[in-house]
């Protein structure tokens, strides 16, 4: 079994796009082709240095397939995988001496236009978040404690004001959800697919348990936010996020205070293509 | 397979103690025996008048169940029981032609003192709540549209107000919940073992998908309510309750207006055993 | 000027029924008298030992007036009475040398069958907390700076179940209002006027001006409650409520933990009378 | 009494800023000076094809006082004053027959660095909502029923977002606030007094005597705002509102639906000092 023999023609749109490195033993990477022929993941291990050695699985997503974003529990045994192309929710258990990945279950999109994107996962492992790229809402999911699979919660909330003119799906595609660090906040962004329009972000409030007790504000970025308009929320501190865009090319910084979002740094970067996704360095 | 020999022994404390009517074809009654050696459930058939006929099934459980509750999905397809001693949530799924059940899953409550005793579903299919009558609380249950099993939400409430005092957990326990015809609330009561003290009824607001948005109240009740405490909506309108009650015997009728609760009406019922649960007419 | 001579008469209902003593120098108590005949407060002087000694000077109310509440502001400046004859707030300043009281202002309640019936004043002086006897609800009232009088918000909370039968409104009759000692919860109690029907306890949380931010309850009580029903919170502790009852003779004890109300203690003294109010020791 | 003579100097800086228009006959127009020697309000008479006729009154305001914002109530009896430059609230009455005005109260703000300049009345003319400029936050103020002044409750709400730096709260000043026709939601913002800034709008739910009950948002606005970002809602639906700019020079339309702010129209209008203030018309 393996990858479809198209994935590698020099004609093919597939291209890598999103890699999530393991923090146990035997620290493999775990990879996702996306658009066309992108229907198997790679498991790719490493050398002493850390550096990538070889595929050592291709592991089963479908034929439709096309792998977004990826999460692990806190254990690390248990892969959830947001299939935008597949329009589905996958997971896979992950064996702890080799690293391979077994598929476990693999769940519809609550509608077939959602296409999921990124995953969020609470530090409690009991729920994943959802977020649907074409369907600009995020879907609240409760892990199951017998098959530790998402089993969606009917609730979702909107990452585009409700009723805003979006013929066709067209105009709008949510981007990222992200926890804050204390796990008590979710802040999540929508891009807009034309400069003259705004992208938004989002944030809620969670419970205890990671459920989502209200949706605290639905703000409008600067921008579409082009391909990016990612939030990163700071590690170490639910008080600080920062965002990014390629329309324009910045990084923003924002503070959190009081369950109020305010704007406290603007950084240029003229550099085509800044930027995707900011990383905090202590 | 079938029932312990020993159910049926004049020594022991084996009882009938719940039955359930289906309202399709073949118009079966599923039964519980209760306390020892109540480990398997009973399909009884109707002859033309409905009358029971006959066992046509024992339908399996654990040794250790006794189940108190049981509630159907709208389409008759899934059967949920709450398992009081065995302290699990049981999902079993109906055959439509023959009526006859096969166990599907069963999945342990969240505690080991819960004690699950009672089962409501909310119109839609999505929501179970399961009363737990030693936890005295209310857990939330999402069921899985793959499986049509509960999944627990880790969101419970409380049926006593936290922190009374209930040495060994032996002072309370919980008795019912019932959804208001809309949907949109739930109520649950709870019982005192003990004459001195009071029972509680709580009212909960819920979301579209049936999800609990919040309680609303946990008011005490007028005794402990004895054997009984039901609260009975009525089934035509969400302005009306009915609570029984065995410690003095009566009926009371409560209006639930603008999310407060006012009893309306008591009717003594001076009859040793009275009364247990409200059936409404119109 | 001075009291009605009626009020002196043999035949006369007019009784005293509420006194306050000050906490300042010169150490005065003001009182009330009550039914006919009561449109004067009275001043009284203490002598070394804390005895009254004599009246030293008569207030001005209204012909109309029955005081039945009366509250000073922290700095003992401004006295707020509440007139459930004369259906009025009252605002009179105290002179600090003599104790004296001079008329401020006095204001209709918003409605003429409310009858405020007590007063509590948030502990920064700001909210004025007015239960009306009559109208069976809580009015918001706001200090004006400016003036010290206080000032209707056009808010009000229920104490007995909106659409509770009530003809004439001579079912139930509101009790006392008192702040918890942190001044983040306010308690209120109403009374039934008939054996058969229960009064009400009510509780609210507070901002920290001493707005009311939401009602949390609004919990029968086991009797009507007779002539009492007082609630009266613990004074070093948010977490005990004393609440009194003359139908039968009891005094209990309430624990307020997580917005929720338990009843903990229950002591019945058979004394005829028993009980108006209850005092805490530590 | 009148205008300090040095207002009509050609050196100072005296302007005219604000009008406001009687609905009732004589049909007088109310208006302010600005900046210095502006402690005098004046009321023009007009003739009968509305244009204005002559100074027929100069009323009292303080030497220190500079209006920016009216409103009378609805029977247009009392006229409200947002002095930013005086940090007072001023209430005036109008004799019916003249239209002359009379001073009837002033309050401080509550704080000396709030700077009112705008002012709001709910329908019910119970709640005046006053936006502090240099303050930028709102305060709420019941009208007093006996004396038609705003008291201050002591509740305000942000309208930059708590903690953003503004050194010497030099960096935003608050702009308007408006009430949505149906008198159940409330729009103000901010401007930033620098172009690489933003501004911010924030959304208010009232209670029906017009009481705030929470603040919904308090989204960036695209730019600054200039001297403007000026919200107009639109005066026959809640579900429509303008924003102005004259940073760059626009008009914007937002959405408002299911609580949420959604711009759907942007439209350049690159005029030098486009837009202060927008008007809708049928």
């Amino acid at each position: 079994m393996g990858h479809d023999p198209l994935a590698a023609s020099p004609d093919a749109n597939t291209r890598a796009i999103f890699v999530l490195a393991a923090k146990k033993s035997p620290f493999n990477v775990y990879g996702n082709p996306f658009y066309d022929h992108a229907g198997w993941g790679n498991v790719l291990s490493v050398d002493q240095n850390g550096a990538l050695e070889k595929c050592v699985q291709n592991y089963e997503y479908s034929p439709k397939t096309g792998i977004h974003g990826m999460v692990f529990d806190s254990s690390e045994t248990y892969l959830y995988s947001a299939d935008l192309r597949g329009n589905k929710i996958w997971t896979h258990k992950k064996d702890p001496e080799t690293g391979h990945l077994t598929l476990v279950n693999s769940l519809e999109a609550p509608d077939p236009l959602d296409h999921p994107r990124w995953v969020a996962l609470h530090p409690g492992d009991k729920y994943l978040y959802v977020l649907m790229e074409a369907g600009n809402r995020l879907g609240v999911y409760v892990i199951d404690e017998q098959t530790h699979c998402p089993v969606f919660t009917h609730i979702t909330y909107p990452l585009i004001p409700p009723g805003i003119p979006n013929p066709n799906g067209k105009l709008y595609r949510s981007d990222v959800v992200f926890l804050s660090p204390s796990g008590k906040y979710l802040f999540a962004t929508s891009r807009a697919n034309a400069f003259h329009l705004t992208g938004y972000i989002a944030a809620f409030a969670l419970g205890p348990a990671g459920n989502i007790e209200r949706q605290i504000c639905l703000n409008p970025t600067p921008t579409s936010g082009g391909h990016s308009n990612a939030v990163s929320p700071c590690p170490w501190s639910d008080e600080w996020l920062a965002l990014t865009d390629d329309q324009e090319g910045w990084l923003e910084i924002y503070r959190w205070k009081d369950e109020f979002l305010g704007r406290v740094a603007h950084c240029d970067v003229k550099e085509p293509g800044f930027g995707m996704n900011a990383i905090w360095y202590d």
